[in-house]
This record gives structure tokens, C-alpha cells and sequence, in this order.
């Protein structure tokens, strides 16, 4: 077996769409989790987004401060990761990075399609099953997802909701992975596996790991026509 | 920034269905190329399996000693790839054996739905243009396809005619990302990339990067319905 | 009216594909019973195969045995069937043989969305319920399908338990036709309708008389181009 | 094997919806030649039914006919087939009829999405293709469909401008089999088969076998919800 | 702010399919109360046509007086409305008129389109169901559609089994938008929106100021192929 | 005939969301030819806007002025139109106004549906092609559209290309209709519809009266899940 040659660290900047640090620090720790040795990950909030991203203005306002990070890293990392699982102004990132950008969202749920049968979406809220509803079919793997649902909130934790919510849509919905809803999950994943006995999918970990590898193939988004700047 | 923790080496095996051991190196030669530093890769020609996979008798054929290599490496790898890009006898595959299981068809097809608008997959032959649309449908990625075309052959050369091909895909199909659909057009992915201007994906390194993701994510075959061997 | 031409018997053989004589004589006699006067119908038992067919190992170990048959009695019969309501190596058979090669999956579907505004088709087993959906977008008739349902065994006999899933179908998700979704069920059809009110269809039964009509019209597969053999 | 029970004969009466009886003679030699010996087959004009169908308003003003037909025959015949490739008013009579009713378009593309990964429908008319296309998406054949393809004209025979529409259907849209839209086609498919290559297939043929086979199987109309009268 | 033109005002004809006088007058009332003041609008019931439209022979039924209905006014009138929500013959009077035509079920599904994330249909009679869902998918709103669902009846009025229907749809289907899916329903969106808390559409309004604005556009039905006489 | 009761005028703002005042008069221009007598109209620019939207990052740009906008004069008036083929920011729109809020690429291409078989929607860039049809999709408009096709820009006007680009789309795509794809073609519809032959939909038109009729039947945006601000 020959050896490999080696190559300089990869470095991934995730941006954190809100302006809450200790979801950014959440992220971070369960993005170092499952990079590689040799990868440098880097995580920022966005400055003045709201607090939580849970709806279309929300996705709007955050907006200026992400393209602003875009901006002025493009030329300090390998690839950007949108770290909110609804995926939130990752169309306008591609178009102005040159480097390949993957959202948490999109990552997870191709991930979850090359697991099982088909797959489910766990919301931490009922009002933001459609928006999810809309980015299934966006990529166009509808006939993959066998839900989307939201917690019903009558367990005492938010671990112990999202569990039972996967649960269901284990039994009644024919799902065989999960794929969790919002970056705040991020670090529960092995927790609901072991309850629920499926694959559980974390955003965070599979958009690292996604555009790892993307780097390491040299790829990156197309600039033909969809995500050509002008 | 904290260090990363060392993780023993990920292992991988791939396997060509074919018994075609010149085709053998090449995909081991395309897989080390974008493989981690440490990941410990191999590949192995399928024992009495036909030198080519070019129809349905050729699938059944190499399921044989495709099983008996799942089965005797399934302890001593984390992780396996069928590297044929109809992703031939996969799901057989992901029944009998306990890590994650991915297809260069299924690996490089995901890959590219999420590099721009759609798709363009080229074949080497006329004839197997169909198979790879029904695959296509069956891993829900029609609407991101843009189409499935077989080289023309006015070309002297196979890179030649692929890159033609792809240029006819980019400029009459829509597609924004051309997928090579065979293994043995892998290590070609620069050179028409050069040629054409938009993103080449190949299998081979697109399902190294992916599996050593879904090793590194904790990830496999979910067991709970489809893939549960009795 | 004039009086119709005599013509030689049309000779079918059914492919039971597991190695279970059992099966294959019930399977002849609901071939028989529902035959042309003027049909000869045969049904073999597979060597080698397994004794049941329920995942995609048992598909693929009884391949070999069915591509021999196939070959062995290409020119003794007008006609083939695949006798597992999975339609395991259905396409191989297609390839090999010049003749017409229809599943009794494939057969009965097809029947089933000339008869109502939706079937659904019942299972034995719920691991099988992923296959038969697949089975079913395949054919292109997932718009004309309830549903896939396994049955829920509370009931003390097969019979029993069928009829219950079929009354679910019926009054939960809107079937308006029945597909028996094994061929170890063929021969319950009758009892089922008569207790479920709905035509309820198998698919050996079906397949006889589908193929001794694409018989009739001279019809058989297409070999230009995804059936060819080389 | 065993003898197989003596039947009495099958009795098809096909309804042609329009009044030429030309027409209805030309149906009726097609469907006696691929009919089993034990058939008897009937095929009447529709009275005060315009003397070809190509427009909603011909559609319509058959329809009183065709139901006269359907309910002062209903005891006199096992089953029902409309010989229009558009299939009108099937669903009146699927309605008013207790026994097993097809359409020849229906019958024609079930047996086609059998026999190859796609097929075309080749109309004598450009103004017919959207009504043809529409009929595909209700039978939920569209992805078996290549394309609905008008004659183009240029020949100088009927026979000659199917056959190059044909050819084309093959050689630019990739069908592998030819379904002819109009009942006068009826009786060319096996010269365009010759020509083009692959199988060619007629609707009224289609439908007497299938008719037959439903008979046989003692298959009929499901009367539960939509075709149910009242 | 400039000051309009003075148009002529704009004269409507509203079919009602079936003969009952009591149902024309209370769809009139219900056009009135949402047209425009400079709109004129009629409504007849056809002649010969049954008093209830509930199946497909009822449907062929109304047809010809409705054609008659459709010739002879179509120079007195700027557009033409077809008030049944199974929108019957709507394709026969698109043929033979010049002017505008729409459905009340095609404009009140489109409408309910453009007002929440998905719609569901609340139908009469449960026989009707299989027939609306045929029409949402001809109309290609099928994933705009969260459900057609029949009332239960437990109510002891009209009012109070739609309302709970509705309720239904919206806490069971994720229905946004409620749409009547019976003409005779015309009149009692208000109350169940005010009891069910989502836009309730009723397709007589909605057809009314379709058509005020289609002719207000100069817009109409296009003739060049699918609607287009001979 | 009952007379009409008077009502207030209805109040509509069309927000244009680019920053282009000349724009602004051609939209208003077109608005007030189809506007109803008694509907009262206003355009605005959005300040700080691009003053031209093309690409992801103009759509986000113009975000914060068409909020303002439609936060301080979600008083004075009883529906809005986002003037921008893309229905750029529509959701944001329709989450914070409790108005009805229509954007011009949906309100034209659920017009064209109803007008033929399939429409085509003409952009005036390449570039812009996959966000149309990206927008189709999501408005599950897809079966109904025969292509998005950009002008090829050999004419010598604006004008000719689009009456060039549509003329195309009617012979080789089957449209039955066209769609003008940018508001800045708003005015030429009815010279193409003169050259082309088949209906012409300009969404300024098509906004302004379907928004009318929502507020005359009293319809607004569904604020159950998707549209609940909070």
C-alpha cells in the first residue's frame, strides 16, 4: 500500500446565520467532532441577525451579515457550510464564493437518502414544517422523504420530544433515518439513534464532512448560468 | 482553535464488480488521489465476474463473488463502495453487511444535484442509457437530472468523445454539472472539466470522500426494514 | 360471423423462482384455472434457489437457476413468467429470452389501474412493503397506488389476516382494488373479494392470461436498445 | 398435465364510437385476428355519433350512443371495449356497465410500458397530441411515455408518415416501442414493425386479449366509490 | 393619480350545469355579491340537463344543453363561467366558444394556490372524491393539495359537516386553505371560515372575478392546437 | 338584474422591488389599462434597491426596502404586488402583511394554465432560466409548462427577440401560451400575441386583477403555519 502525500489542512468556515454565540459554539463542537485530523474548522455568528432564524423576514435579515462573511473569508477558507437547517440565503453565497458552499439542511438530507428507504424530518416547531416541506421537494427528493414532522411537546425535554417525534414517524410514517430539523440538535444524534434504533442525521457533521470531501476532489459549485454573479 | 483528537485509520474496500484487474488499479489510483491522509484504501477485482458490466446478465453474474468479498473483508473494513456506476448489486450489498455501503453512481449523482441547477450524466454506450435512467428515478434524482447521454463516437479518443458529449449536454440539455457515468472514464474528470468549463464529477472520488464522511458521522445502512436481512 | 382460425396452443412456462414444489404446484393450478382451452402452461420450481424469496440475497441466489431455465427452454415456449410478485431478474430474463417475459408483480399492477381509481397491494411481510414500493415507482404507477401494506396478523389465518389488510386499503386509504402481493397468496382472491366487496386481483392468474394475449398480437420485448443483449 | 375444463365462449362486444361503419368493419377484422378461437367477437357503429372523433364536441355528441349501446347490450356480452384511442366516454360506461369495460388507448399503453423502457404514441393529427398527453398523465404512464408524436405529412401514404414518425419517435425521443393512436391504424402494425424495428402496438388487438384475460379472471370494474352509479 | 377610462360593462354567463332553478339562483347571488358593479352577470340552468350533477353519466348528460347554451349566447356574453366544481364539459364549451371560459373547481383551486402552503377539497359525497382528485392532478395541483376529503355526516347540518370536515383537513392534512368543492356550497364560506380560522374559497366568487380580470387583460382561450374547433 | 351595491374603492400597491423610477411608470402605465374603474393604483420604487434584479444577491438587496414598504402602508392598502417576474421576496412579504400580497410570475403563469394545454415563459436573460424554472416547481406549475426559453438576441428590438424566442416555444415546445417573464416587457404582450398567435399573459395585468378580485371576495393569505409571523 503506497502512502499518501500529504496536503495542506482544508479550512471550512461554518457561519452561524443567527447572532447567538452559544448556538456558534454548539456547532463548532460538534463540527470538530467528525472532521478530519487535518481539516481546520472555524465557526461565526452573523452579526446583527436575529437571535433565532424561524422565519422568512428572519431569513431575510440575516441575510446582509452573511454575505458580509462571504465576503471577507472568501479568500481565507476552502468552503462555507450554512449552519441553519432550512438552508437560509445559501443560493446567494454560492453566487458570490468561488468555493464550494453546502447548507446543513441539503448535506443531511442527501445523506439520509443513501441510508434507507426513506426518510424523516424532525421540526422543532410546527409553523416550519412547510418551509421544510418546500426545501424536500426544492431537491427534489420528496419521494425519499417519507415525513416531515414537528415535536408535539408533551415530553419534559426537548431530547426526549424529538425522540418520541422520530419514533413516530418510525412506526406510522415508514421512516428508516431521521434527519434532525435545526442546528440547535446538533449533539443529540447518538442519543436518538440509541433510543430509536434508526440512523439519526446531524446537519452539522455531515456538511463537514461533505465539504471535506468536495475540497479534496476539486469540486465547487457551477458558474455557468444558475450561480453566475452577473 | 483546539486540536483534533488522532482517530485509528478509516478503512476502505472497494469493490469492482468486473474482473478486470488493469481496471482494478485505476480506480485504486483515482480513490488514493482524493483520499484522507488517513484512510487506508483497497480495491479488488470481483473473481469470476465478467471483464465488463455492460447489461443485466453481467449484474447478476458478478453478484456472487461480490457477496463472498462483502462477507470475508465485511470485519476488516469500515466501510465498503461498488465501484461500477450503475451501482450494480448494492443493495445486496447493504443487506449483508453491517458498515455503510455506497454506489460511485449513487455517490457521484448526489454529489452533483448539489453543485448547480441539474445534471448530466454520459454514458460510454448507447445501450446502457436507459439503466441509468431508471437508476436515476429510483434515487429520486429526475428533476435534478437534466439528462443522460451516450458519447457519439465521431471523437478519435474517449476523452474526446465524453467531452463532447458534455459539451452538447451543457449547451443543449441545461446541465450545469456533468457526471461521468462509468468507472472506467475515472481520472478524465480534469482534463473535460478544462474542456467544457463547468464542474466533472467522478464516481470513484466522490464515494471515497462519502464514505469516509459517513465513517467519521458514526453513519451506516439502516437496519430496521429495507435493508434487515431476514 | 365467421368462424375463428384454428390455432397451435400457445406453450407458457412459469418460472416459480424459489425451490419450494409446493408453491410451484399451487402456482400451476392457478394458472390453469384461468388458462385458455387451447394454452399449455407449464410451472418449474428453480434448482438451487432458496426455498423462499424475501430479500435481495434470496433475489440474486436465484438468478443463476432462472437464467438456466430461461435458456434451456427458450425455444420450447412461446412465452415466460416470473412467477414472485417482486418480479426478481425480470430484466435478465428479458435480455436472454426472445420471447414475451412478464412478472406477476408487474402483471397484475398493471391490470389492477385499468379496474378502479387506486389498488393497493398487500404484503405478507413488512420488510418487504420498501420493496414493493420501489416496485411500483418503477412501473411508473405510483399516482395509481393507495397504498403498500403488510399484514398486521392479529388474525388466526392467512386468509384472515389478507382480508383485514384489504379492508384497511379499502375504508383508511382509499383503494379501490386489491393486489395480492405474493404468489404464495394466489387462490385466496375469490374468498377476498367476496368478503371485501372489491375486485381483488392475482397475479399469476393475470399474467396468463396478459402474456397468452401478447401471444396472440405477436408482441414481445423490445430489444433496441435496454433489453439487447450485448 | 391435466386437461384443461371446457368454456363457453367469451362474448366482446366492442363499441366503436363513431358511425362509419367502415371504420367498425376494419376494428372488427383486427380484433378477430388476434381473438382466442373460443371468443366471439361483436363491433358496432354508434348511431347519431359523428363519422370520426377528433374534438371534445365529437367526444360528447358520441356519448348518448354509446350508452344506448352499453345499457340494451350490458346482458348480452361479457365484456366492453370503446375502440377510440382517446378512450371517450369510458368512464360513462365503466359506469353503467357491470361487466369488465377498456379502452383502446388504455389497453394499448399498459401493454407498452411491458415491452420496453419507453414508448410514443404516434396520432394522425397535431391538434390531437395534447389530448393524448393528457390521457397519458391520467393513466399515470407518463414516465413510461417517450413523446406523442403528430405524422408529420411529408409521405405519400398514411402508412408511410407513421412509419417515419415513428422512426423518429426511436431515433430522437428514445422509445423502444411504438403505441399507434388511432383505431384506423389499426391492422399497420406489423408493416411498421417491420420498418422501424421494434414492436408496434394496436389498440383494438391490445384489448381484445386483455378483455379476454379480465373475463377469464373473472376481473371486472370496481364498484365501490367511483364508478359506483348512484 | 390619473382617472380610468369608462369601459362598457362586462357581461358574464354563468352556466349552471344541472337543471334546478333554486341551485341558479343561489349561485347568481353569490356571483353578484363579489362582482364588480360594472359587471353584468346572468346565470342559466340547461334544459333537459339531470338536477343534480353526481356521476359520469350525468356529466355526459348536461352536456348538450350546455353546448347549446354555450352557441347561442356567445355573442352576448364576454366570458363564460361553468358552475359545477367538477368543472363538467368545461374542454367542450373552451371548443366551440371564442370568449373566455372557466371552471369554478379550476378557479377556486388556483386561487387557494396562491393563499396558504397547501389547499384541501371538501367534497359532499365521498363517491365524488376519486373524480376531484382526478381533476387536481389534471390541473397539476396535485402537490398543492394537502387532501380531497369527503364530509362524515355526523353533523346535523350541511354548515356544521363541512365546517368539521374542514377542521380535518386542516389539523390532520396540513391543509392552509379550505376550498368548497360543491357549487351548491356557494354562500357558506364566511361562516366556516370564521369557525375553522382559514380563507375558505368558494369557486362561483372566485370564477366571477377570474373571468371580470381575464377580460379585462383581453385575454382568452387559446385556439392553436388542443382548443382549436377542427 | 339587482343592482350593484357601491363599495369603496379597492386600494393596490405594486411594490417594484428595484430602484429604476422609469420602471416604475411603465408598470404603473400597464396596471391602470386592466385595473378595474373603481380600483384605485400606486407603484413604488424600492429605495436602496438595485435597479436591476438579476441575480440572488440583488433579490436579497432589495429585501429591506419592500419590507418597509410594506410595513408602513400595510394601512392604507387592501392588497399588494411585488412587480418582479421572480416574485422576489414574496413570502417575506406575505408573512408581515395581513393584506393579500400576489407576485407577478405566480399570478401570470396560474393564468396561463388556464388558458391552453402548456405555456412558455420567455426571460429576457439566459442567466435566469433555472430561477424560472426553479419558481415553476415550486409552484407545482411544472406539467402545465412546455419550457422556459431565453430570447437568443439575433433581432434587432426587444421586441423581435421575444416574439421571436415565443415563436420558437409555440413550434418546437408546444405552447400553447405564452408568459412575458419580466415586468419590463409589461406593454408588449398584446403586439406579440399579434404576431405569435396564441393568448399573451403579462403578470403586471394579471396581479392587478386577480388581487382585485381576492379583495372583492374577501380572500387573504392563509396566516395558519407557513405565513404566521411568529
Amino acid at each position: 500500500m503506497v502512502k499518501q502525500t500529504i496536503v495542506p489542512p482544508t479550512r471550512i468556515l461554518i457561519i452561524n446565520p443567527n447572532s447567538d454565540d452559544s448556538m456558534t459554539r454548539l456547532i463548532l463542537e460538534s463540527a470538530r467532532r467528525c472532521a478530519s485530523p487535518d481539516t481546520r474548522v472555524d465557526c461565526v455568528s452573523t452579526p446583527e441577525a436575529p437571535i433565532f432564524i424561524e422565519n422568512y423576514l428572519d431569513e431575510l435579515q440575516c441575510g446582509p451579515g452573511m454575505v458580509d462573511i462571504g465576503r471577507r473569508e472568501s479568500g481565507d477558507y476552502d468552503a462555507f457550510i450554512v449552519a441553519c437547517h432550512s438552508d437560509v440565503n445559501l443560493d446567494v453565497l454560492r453566487e458570490i464564493v468561488d468555493k464550494p458552499v453546502v447548507g446543513i439542511g441539503q448535506a443531511s438530507m442527501h445523506a439520509a437518502a443513501m441510508l434507507g428507504h426513506r426518510f424523516s424530518v424532525i421540526q422543532t416547531t410546527d409553523h416550519s414544517v412547510p418551509m421544510k416541506e418546500d426545501l424536500v421537494r426544492r431537491y427534489g427528493l420528496w419521494e425519499k422523504c417519507a415525513s416531515v414532522r414537528a415535536v408535539v411537546g408533551n415530553s419534559d425535554s426537548l431530547l426526549g420530544a424529538v425522540a418520541e417525534a422520530a419514533q413516530r414517524a418510525v412506526g406510522e410514517d415508514g421512516a428508516e433515518v431521521i434527519v434532525l430539523g435545526c442546528a440547535g440538535l446538533s449533539g443529540l444524534e447518538k442519543e436518538i439513534e440509541r433510543r430509536v434504533g434508526v440512523p439519526v442525521v446531524d446537519g452539522v457533521a455531515c456538511a463537514v464532512v461533505l465539504v471535506e470531501g468536495l475540497v479534496r476532489c476539486g469540486l465547487t459549485t457551477s458558474k455557468v448560468r444558475k450561480y453566475r454573479p452577473e
